[in-house]
C-alpha cells in the first residue's frame, strides 16, 4: 500500500513535536512536509529544534534533515495535521481547506463552527457527516476536522458510556500539566511550590465543547447534548498528564457497578483496528490512590483515559477521577486518530 | 498581667513546630512545657529537633534548651495545645481533660463527639456552650475543645457568610499541600511530577465537620446544618497552603456582588482584638489568577482565608477558589485562636 | 535626620521588586522615584505590577500608587539603585553618573571597569578609593559603584577570611536558584525534574569577579588577587538561594578548626552598624546536612552566607558548601549595603 | 538455547523493580525466582507491589502472579541479582555464594573486598580474574561480583578513556536523583524547593571505588589506580538521572579534541554484542546546555553515560558534565551487564 502523504503545520511547538514523534513509522501516513512560521522556514528541522526539542527521546531521524517550509497551501501532501497557535490557525487552516487539503486540526478556532466536526472517534464518529455540508457551505474542495481541548477529551471519553444513564449535569475540577501551555509556557517561578487557579479560556472550552461532542447529528448539523457542565481549571506542577475530579448527575440512578461495567465495556472502535487506537479507551483502576499522572499518563501509549476512585457523590450521583495524557490523546494523538478514522470511512480518498 | 501557662503535646511534629513558633512571645500565653513521645522525653527540644526542624526560621531560643517531657498529666500548665497524632490523641487528651487541663486540640479524635466543641471563633463561638455539658457528661474538671481539619476550616470560613443566602449544597475539590501530611509524610518519589488523587479519611472529614461547624447550638447539643457537602481531596506538590475549588448552591439567589460583599464584611471577632486574629478573616482578590498558595498563604500571618475567582456556576449557583495556610490557620494557629477566644469568654479561669 | 532620596531603576523586574521591598522603611533612604522601561512609564507601580509581583508579601503601600518614570537623569533623588538588564544598563547608568547621580548598580556592565569599584563592604571597602579616579577619568560629577554577581558574592564572603592562609586555587560548582534568571526566566518545562548544566556567562563572571574583589587597591587601581578560580554553574529547581560546593587550596596549611574560627570571627563591619548589615556575615553550621537553601536562605534577613560541611579535600586542601540568598545579599541587598557603606564613608554628601 | 535461570533478591525495592522490568524478555536469562524480606514472602509479587510499584509502565505480567520467596539459598536458579539493602546484603549474599550461587550484586558490602570484582564491563573486565581467587579464599563453589555505586559508575565510564592522558586528579560535584535513595527515601518536604548538600557515605564510595575500578589486576589482586579523587555529593529534586560536574588533571596535556575523540571512540565491548550493552557507552553532546537528566537519562535505554560541556578548567586541565541513569546503568542494568559479560567469558557454566 502506498502511504498517504501528510504534512505538519506548526511542527516546532510542543504539540508539533508530538506529531513528529507519533507519525514516525506510521503504517498509513508518511510525513512529507514540515511547516512552521516564516522565521523557521528555510532551515532544517534539526537546526531549528536545537535546544527546543523537549521530548525525552531524540528528534526522529526522518525529521532532522527535512527543510521547514512556510504554512502555505503548496505543500506536497493530502492531509495536514495542524498544531498551529490559535492566533494564526484560523486563517491558515481555512486557506488549506479551500485549496483542497484535508485539515486535521488541534487548534480551537473551528471547533465550534456548526459545519465542522469536533471529533473523538469513539464518541461521535457520525459527526463526520458534517463534512459534505462543510464543503458545500464553504464551496471548498478540502475540509477541516478538529479534535477537542485536552481537558475536554479525557472527560468526554469517560462520560460517553454514562450517557445511557441519563447524564444531565457535570462538575469538573482539573489539575492540568505544564505541557498544555506550550513552550516556553508557564514560568518556573510561577509554578514551583504553587497552584495556578486559572487558565485563560479553558473553562469555557470544557463547558461548550462537551455539549457538542455528546450531541447528535441531526442531518443538517449537531444538536447539543441536553446537559450542563461546570469546569474549574487549575495548573499544577506536572510535566504531562491532566488530572480531573469529575462529579455527574445520572437521572436513571444506575448502581456503581453498572457505571464501572459501562466504562470498561466501552470500546466502539475495536473492530476498526486503527493504528493509534488504544486496546481499551477507558481503563478503570480499583486501587484507592489511582489514577496518577506520573504512573498512568503513558498507558496504552498515552491514548487511554484512566479512571479511578469511582464512588457515590453526596451532592450529585457519582464522582470519579480521570487522568490522561494531554499532548498525546489530548492533542497530537487525537488528531492522528481522527485522520485514521477518516481513512477507514473513505474521507481521505 | 501574668501570662497563662501552656504546654504543647506532640511538640516535635510539623504542627507541633508551628505551635512552638507561633507561641513565641505570645502576649497572653507562656509555654512552660513541651511534651512528646516517650522516646524524645528527657532530651532537650534542641537535641531532638536537630535535622527535624522544618520551618525556615530557626528553633526559637525559648524552646531550644527546654527538656521534653512525656505526655502525662503532671505538666505545669493550665492549657495544653495538642498536635498529637490521632492514634494516641484520644487516650492522652482524654486523660489530660480528666485531670483538669484545658485541651485545645488539633487532632481529629474528639471533633465529632456531641459534647465537644468543634470551633472556629468567627464561625460558631456559641458552640463553646458545650463545655459545661462536656464537663458534666464526663465528670471531668478539664475539657477538650477542637479545631477542624485544615481543608475544612478555610472552606467553612468562606461559607459562613453565605449561610444567609440559603446555602444548601457544597462541592469542593482540594489541592492540598505536603505539610498537611506531617513529616516524613509524602515520599518525594510519589509527588514530584505528580498529583495524588486520594488522602485517607480526608473527604469524610470535610463532609462531616462542615455540617457540625455550620450547625446551631440547641441548648443540649449541636444541630447539624441542613445541607450536603461533597469533597474530592488531592495532594499536590506544594509545601504549604491548601487550594480549594468550591461550588455552592444558594437557594435565595443572591447577586455575585452580594456574595463578595458578604465575604468582605465578615469580621465578627473584630471587637475582641484577639492576638492571633487576622484583621480580615476573608480576603477577596479580584485578579483573574488569584488566590495562589505561594503568594497568598502567609497574608495576615497565615490566619486569613483568601478567596478569588468568584463567578457563576452553570450547575450550582456560584463557584470560587479559596487558599489558606494549612498548618497556621489550618492547625496550630486555629487551636491558639480557639484558646484566645476561650480566654475572653472566661473559659480559662 | 533627613533621609537621602533614592530612586530604583528597573523597578519592575525580580531584583527591582526586592529593592522596593527592602527599601520600605529604610532608616537612611527614602524612595522618591521608581523608574522602568518606556512601556511601563506613566502608569502606577501597582498597575504595572498586577500579576507580576512575585514576592510573597504584597507590594509595599508606599510603592503601589507611585507613578513609574522613564530611566532618564531627571529623577528627584541623589542615589539610584540599578536593577537594569545588562543590555540597557551600560548606557543608562553611564548617563546617570554623568549627570551627577550616584549609581549603586547590580548590573554586570561596569563591574570589571578598572576605575569602578566592585564592592562587598566586608571584603574590599578600600576599593571605594577608585571613586575619585573614576570621576576624574570620566569627567563626571556622579559615579558608579557595583556589586558582584549573586554566585560570586556568597563564595567571596566565605573566601575572604581564608586569604590569610594563602588561598591560591578555588573550584566551585554552583546549584543556582530560579529567581537568579529573572522573570519570566526559566520555563517550567525546562526545570521540572531536571538540572540545567549551563548558565550563560555565569562561569566567566565568577572566575573574573572573584580576582578583582579579593585584589588590593594600589593607589591607581586594583591589582587582582594572585589565584585561579574554576566555576561550573548549574540551575536547579529552587526558588531562592544559591548552593555552592567549594574546594580551596590553602598554601599555609591551616587546621580545619583554624578555618572555621576564621570564618566565624569574620565581621569587619561590626562597629559601623549598617542597617542592612547582618550580625554575622558568615554563619558556620555543624550539622552534617546543612546548609540548605530552603532552611538557610533567609537567616539574617537574607544577608548572611551560610557555610557548612567544612572538611578536608583529598585533591586540594579543604572543601565546604555555602548557601546564600541570591536576590537579597546576592543582588538588591548587596547594592543597598554598598550605599550604606558609602554613606558612612562620606561618599553620599 | 536454554535460558539461564536467575533470581532477584530484594525484588520489591526501587532497584529490585528495575531488575524485574529489565529482565522481562531477556534473551539469555529467565527470571525463575523473586525473593524479598520475610514479611513479603508467601504473597504474590502483584499483591505486595500494589501501591509500591513506582515505574511508569505496569508490573510485567511474568512477575505479577509469581510468589515471593525468602532470601534463602534454596532458590531454583543459577544466578541471583541482588538489590538488597546493605544492612542485610552482607550476610545473605555471602550465604548464597557459599551455596554455589553466582551473585551479581548492586549492594555496597563486598565492593571493596580484595578478592571480589568491582566490575564495569567496558572498564575493567580483567578484574573477573579475581573470581577463582575468591572461590579459593572463601572455599566456596559460588562467588560474588559487584557493580559500583550509581554516581561512581557514570563518572568512571567517562574517565576510563582519559587514563591514557595521565589522569592524576579528579574533582566531582554530584547532583543526584531521588530514586537513588530508594523508597520511601527522601521526604518531599525535604527536597521541594531545596538542595540537600549531603548523602551519607556517598562521597567515600565515589572516592574509593574509582581507584579500584581504574586499577589493574596484578595476578593476585587489584592495584589501585595512582590518582586522587574528591567528591561532593548533593541531592536535587530530580526523579531519575544523576548529574555530575567533573574536573580532571591530565598530566600529558592532551588537546580538547583529543579528549572528546577518546570518549567517542571508547567502545571496547562492541564485538561482544551483549544484550544490555549500549551502542555507544559514552555519548558526547556539543550543545551548550546538555547533558540534562530529563532529556538524556533514557538514551540507549538508560545504559549510556552522556557527556557535555567539555572545556578547559582554569585550575586543573579539563572539566565536563556527565549525566546517566542511576537505577538502570547505575544499578540494575549494571548488574545485568556484568552477568552478560560473565556469561561470554565462561563464568556462568
Amino acid at each position: 500500500m502506498n502511504k498517504i502523504k501528510v504534512g505538519i503545520l506548526g511542527a516546532t511547538g510542543m504539540v508539533g513535536q508530538r506529531f513528529v514523534q507519533l507519525l514516525e513509522n506510521h503504517p498509513w501516513f508518511e510525513v512529507t512536509e514540515l511547516a512552521a512560521s516564516e522565521r523557521s522556514a528555510g532551515k532544517t528541522y534539526g537546526q531549528v529544534m536545537e535546544g527546543r526539542w523537549k521530548l525525552s527521546a531524540d528528534i526522529p531521524a526522518y525529521a532532522r534533515a527535512r527543510p521547514i517550509k512556510e504554512c502555505l497551501p503548496n505543500l506536497d501532501c493530502k492531509v495536514v495535521f495542524s498544531a498551529l497557535d490559535a492566533d494564526v490557525a484560523g486563517e491558515i487552516e481555512g486557506n488549506f481547506a479551500r485549496h483542497g487539503y484535508i485539515v486535521s486540526s488541534n487548534a480551537r478556532n473551528y471547533r465550534m463552527e456548526p459545519d465542522v466536526p469536533l471529533l473523538i472517534p469513539e464518541v461521535n464518529p457520525e459527526h463526520l457527516k458534517l463534512v459534505p455540508l462543510q464543503k458545500k457551505n464553504r464551496n471548498s474542495s478540502g475540509f477541516i476536522v478538529t479534535n477537542p481541548n485536552c481537558t475536554t477529551i479525557h472527560m468526554v471519553l469517560a462520560l460517553k458510556p454514562l450517557m445511557q444513564f441519563g447524564l444531565s449535569q457535570v462538575m469538573v475540577t482539573s489539575m492540568q500539566a505544564l505541557s498544555g501551555a506550550g513552550y516556553p509556557g508557564v514560568p518556573s517561578l510561577d509554578i514551583l511550590d504553587n497552584v495556578l487557579p486559572f487558565i485563560g479560556g479553558e473553562e469555557e472550552k470544557v463547558q461548550s465543547e462537551t455539549l457538542k461532542l455528546l450531541g447528535s447529528f441531526n442531518g443538517a448539523g449537531v444538536t447539543n447534548a441536553d446537559m450542563v457542565v461546570s469546569a474549574s481549571c487549575n495548573r499544577v506542577n506536572v510535566n504531562d498528564g491532566h488530572t480531573e475530579a469529575v462529579s455527574v448527575r445520572l437521572d436513571k440512578k444506575p448502581s456503581l457497578s453498572e457505571i464501572v461495567a459501562a466504562m470498561e465495556a466501552f470500546n466502539p472502535l475495536k473492530e476498526l483496528k486503527l493504528p493509534m487506537s488504544p486496546d481499551h479507551p477507558i481503563i478503570v483502576r480499583r486501587e484507592s490512590n489511582r489514577p496518577q499522572p506520573k504512573l498512568d499518563r503513558t498507558v496504552e501509549k498515552g491514548m487511554a483515559s484512566v479512571v479511578g476512585r469511582v464512588r457515590e457523590c453526596p451532592v450529585m450521583s457519582y464522582k470519579f477521577t480521570v487522568v490522561g495524557h494531554n499532548t498525546i490523546r489530548g492533542a497530537a494523538g487525537a488528531a492522528i486518530l481522527n485522520a485514521e478514522l477518516m481513512k477507514t470511512q473513505g474521507y481521505l480518498e
